[in-house]
């Protein structure tokens, strides 16, 4: 797959901790050192627990990071303390990333020594990221706040119609289908909302700006 | 994969809940309602939480259980409160089947209305596991008490070797390599043990009979 990626043009990998049965730290550090040579581009560690159960621990982002080819680390378990002593632990490597996945927690994370975001959201509306993390470069509190919020009334309302843990994705998704930007199919277990989610969805895009209201 | 399977022979199938993203229950019962119908073999839920994260909780089996090809679970959970309440939940469905994954407690389930195992040390030593079997259905206590003995003191010494989850595999795959049945290899991102580990392994099958001993 990484090397399909690399001649479609990706510049960069992700890989999570393989998620069936629990790895060791140990045994996922071993298990980067043999894979991450043999890999076409660079990689960033994706920190993932709540879909894989076992974190990345930080004396294992540290070993991992003296292996060539490993770049950064994506964060998406939601938790800033974990986030703020991983950027502690590797302040003496100024070139090793730090991103965030969760775009709720992107203001923050950029103020506090974080280098950039993944964010889903960011397929809806790429350039309240950008803005928001040209305004936390420029220390522009006001203006960070403000769009922060933005992104907060968009994870309250889009990513909170479902009644499971799959609700961000199939909010996203519809979202983005309602936007014309990508069809909303989802592969197995999981299916696009139903209509009426669907119209709870487009009532939401149409209060935040997103869509232009149909009578308009 | 079900299509390979039954070409080669297979029986039935075991389904586990998808482990990346977790599904809610009414998502999990929806996906079993479009694959089950579309797979050439009956089928066995299998409940892996601690692999998958989500259990196939009671509910979810019971109506699960209405869905034609899926003749019974496998229950990999270790918890015997959650496999008695499905015995009695599913106690109107004769031919619904109930098996048990962790050898360590087929003896208890068998007595109280368990069906039979899936149980990975029936690799190594088959006769242990259908003795106990028979024993069971024979309520022969004392052998039934005896042979549960041997099965916990091969769990404890053969899988407890190494330090991480994986301990179980590793120490099944190595004994299964000393007693020339398979190959110890492990996928990515696990390994075979080291000869320290290999040697331990070798010396508790000889301790308890399933190996000979090398100067005999």
């Amino acid at each position: 797959m990484a090397e399909k990626a690399a001649e479609c043009g990706a510049q960069a990998l992700v890989i999570a901790p393989p998620y069936y049965f629990p790895a060791g730290q140990p045994e996922l550090l071993e298990y980067l050192q043999h894979l991450v040579p043999r890999l076409p581009l660079p990689v960033f560690l994706y920190n993932m627990p709540s879909h894989t159960k076992v974190f990345f621990e930080p004396g294992t982002v540290k070993a991992a990071a003296e292996i060539p080819g490993i770049i950064g680390l994506k964060d998406s378990s939601g938790n800033m303390i974990y986030f703020h002593q991983l950027l502690s632990l590797l302040s003496h490597r100024e070139a090793f990333a730090f991103f965030i996945g969760a775009e709720e927690l992107l203001a923050e994370s950029l103020l506090l020594g974080g280098h950039g975001g993944i964010c889903g959201g960011a397929n809806l509306v790429p350039r309240l990221y950008v803005e928001l993390f040209q305004a936390a470069k420029l220390r522009d509190w006001e203006r960070v706040s403000r769009l922060h919020h933005r992104a907060i009334e968009i994870s309250t309302r889009i990513y909170r119609v479902g009644r499971h843990p799959s609700s961000y994705l199939k909010g996203l998704k519809c979202a983005l289908g309602l936007a014309g930007i990508c069809g909303d199919f989802m592969a197995e277990p999981f299916h696009r909302f139903r209509l009426e989610e669907q119209e709870l969805v487009r009532q939401y895009l149409e209060e935040l700006g997103i869509l232009g209201k149909a009578d308009e």
